[in-house]
């Protein structure tokens, strides 16, 4: 074994370790270290900001290289506000209620025999994202919130600035009273290949960054991955549309940021309707400098009224357009809308535009996306925006946490069952004594 | 594409379009279908002894070549009651309340902008599972019940009553209003390797078997799966454990049902009372027919008292015994047999045997399984002990659905979000409108 992957075992032990003891600290003592490092984090401002400009001046050099787009450049940069920002959000998370001891389950079996299922964390949860500084203190401080430990290994730009944001989160997290070790900050691509095989270890992954990574990393560990692979996300114009409401919601949902997983990628417009709709959406999207390419009739109608627009070809439909692209295509009615976007979506967010309640609740219930919406932009598909104080991540798996995930998707389920010595012996069988089922008293301190 | 391959493409596509009608089926119509079902098993009681007798033929002339355990073939054997007790379980799931469409968050995000977070069904579930005649009426009626198209794959041996109960309940279910192609029967082991590889239409597949097979299922599709591969479940008898209690629960929890896969299969009793508690709770497992098992100490002990042990060697510590043999090791008081069990054990249920409440606690804590119990026995960790009405399997997952799974454990969420023109230009940067995150009417026909 090589001496980093000595290392690498030896980080993972300790937080292992230590993920035991943080499932039991309780939420005060949690709470109070978070607000510690949110003002560590204020205090320590010049040398974070120090540690930033050296990823910039190594980004930029880059940049000038063409190994690296502007838009990563920019995401990568911290200032005033933003340092301000994130300490504010690590205080945020402090906020929140504890996940962690809730009972969602609990019936008396019998006298004397109690049954409790019972929220706990994970253990111990490995985390790779983007290089932009304030993704290392929402994911750190939200799995320490829910009592997970954490290793973190960022993208490799940023290395400087969460090296610096490590150690002042690390410091003042263990200063106050948390397990030694519960935070592990990892580099390397290497790192992340060895930990995705300790599936003895690791109780859960999650991966942020682009598609091909995160399909990488689901395709390659038996650990659970809570993730998505991309976001093909469409919006459908019904024949009933309000006119004004689809202009204004498919601007915004392509033009707004183009770069977001819940941006509109496709656009479907009902052929019933396409003669009032198509052209005034149309003309405001290119408007906002979308690159229009649209299916044969889409075309048609918008040559005769002089819009620019490409021919869309069938891989337009499985394509996530990360900047300003969008593809178009007329569809039969509603019902060819949902196949469409059961079949070529990814299941992460999709819109209908209508006035139509009976269409509205049809597409609700027929598209099996993870968030769908009603007359609404798909950019709200979001934890902060859904109430969720924070998100780690949106998930597009079926099982366990689905759409944005904040708190509640970082914590599972035990079952814990409380006897003075029953036998099952007594409750099978001829002369079996029945369960009671009954109401149970949830003041487990009461009972233990 | 072979010919069984086609048909089995053409199951799959019947079954994924059902499910989308059948998710929206209401309550009362699965339920008077499921009654239906229950009566109509009743009716056709002698065509399915018929095809048991069939399957029972085929199997005693197994057994007589020694291809099949005895055991197997009397769990095969169908008669009057277990027919009553069949029609019965299925109209206890008509019973149950419906797991579907339940709001579990919900939040106002802004005037005319509210989010809901809603039970669905998964959509189309695979099950394959072992040659018993209730297990198909038992999958099928839960799976329908909450909302799922299923496809039942049974063990080989009980073919012929799974193709008269699937016959059975596949014509009244339709009969009675539910979606053509909801239910569909594949047979043969070639089928189970087709269906793993078509993530794209199955959500979930259900595997129970064999450790060796669900492990196969496990490493072999990209498909959710829920299950577990094995049960080696343990109880830790702590040196202030009540003697009675101790030798009560130990032979229940071995002797009871060797073969279930929450029975004992390794007992470790604390150095500290070892000498109090390991002779009687032994006498009493030996006269139960148990073999024992025992580390060095144990065999110390057990021969000093002429009571008949074999040495255990390390790979018993990881073994799952499913007929009476029981492992027993002396471990050094409560943290090295938390150790023990999170080092060796499958994380399914185990059990702490003590009237020391702080011990319990500090078990109840570490021991990082899916059921933990506090004096009683591990065997009560089952679906229908627990009150969840029917299980179709028990997940050591962490991830979703953990322990003993009832209907709840069928569905997944969806956000739903129902605005009225929002955009997210609104709600970002300078001048961004607050989000309200207040109280929504959760009457979701009111508000669509």
């Amino acid at each position: 074994m090589s001496k980093n992957n000595c290392l690498l075992r030896e980080k993972v032990a300790l937080a292992k370790a230590a993920s035991l003891k943080l499932a039991q600290t309780a939420s005060s003592i949690k709470n109070s270290a978070l607000r510690s490092a949110s003002e560590a984090i204020l205090k320590h401002k010049e040398e974070l900001l120090d540690a930033n400009r050296n990823d910039m001046v190594a980004a930029k050099a880059q940049m000038g290289q063409g190994k690296l787009a502007e838009a990563l450049v920019n995401r990568l940069k911290l200032d005033d506000i933003k340092v301000m920002e994130i300490s504010k959000m690590v205080s945020n998370v402090a906020d929140l209620e504890d996940p962690v001891g809730r009972i969602v389950y609990s019936t008396k079996m019998d006298e004397g025999l109690d049954l409790y299922k019972i929220t706990v964390p994970f253990g111990l949860i490995v985390t790779v994202f983007e290089a932009r500084p304030d993704a290392l203190p929402q994911i750190a401080s939200l799995c320490i919130k829910s009592g997970n430990s954490v290793i973190l290994k960022g993208g490799s730009e940023a290395t400087e600035s969460n090296r610096a944001i490590f150690r002042v989160l690390e410091e003042t997290l263990t200063d106050k009273g948390l397990p030694k070790g519960c935070l592990q900050l990892v580099e390397g691509r290497e790192a992340v290949g060895s930990l995705l095989k300790m599936d003895n270890m690791v109780d859960l992954v999650i991966p942020r960054g682009s598609n091909e990574f995160v399909k990488f990393i689901q395709d390659n560990t038996r650990i659970p991955v809570l993730g998505h692979s991309s976001g093909i996300c469409h919006i459908f114009v019904d024949r009933n549309a309000d006119l004004s409401k689809a202009v204004c919601i498919c601007t915004d949902a392509r033009v707004q940021y183009p770069a977001a997983c819940n941006s509109m990628k496709i656009l479907l417009v009902d052929a019933a309707g396409a003669e009032r709709l198509l052209l005034p959406i149309a003309t405001n999207l290119v408007e906002g400098g979308v690159r229009i390419r649209g299916c044969s009739r889409v075309m048609t109608m918008l040559k005769r009224n002089k819009i620019a627009a490409e021919p869309a070809d069938e891989s337009d439909w499985s394509t996530e357009y990360l900047e300003l692209t969008l593809p178009i295509k007329i569809v039969e009615g509603i019902d060819d809308a949902i196949e469409h976007i059961n079949r070529y979506g990814s299941r992460h967010t999709d819109s209908i535009i209508t006035e139509d309640k009976e269409a509205a609740r049809r597409f609700i219930s027929n598209v099996d996306s993870s968030t769908v919406i009603h007359n609404a932009s798909t950019r709200f598909s979001d934890g902060y925006r859904y109430g969720l104080g924070a998100e780690v991540g949106i998930s597009t798996n079926k099982v366990h946490a689905r759409g944005p995930v904040g708190l509640e998707g970082l914590v599972t389920t035990k079952y814990v069952l409380l006897g003075s010595g029953q036998k099952v012996g007594d409750y099978v069988g001829k002369n079996a004594k029945p369960f009671l089922h009954g109401k149970v008293d949830t003041d487990l301190s009461r009972r233990l």
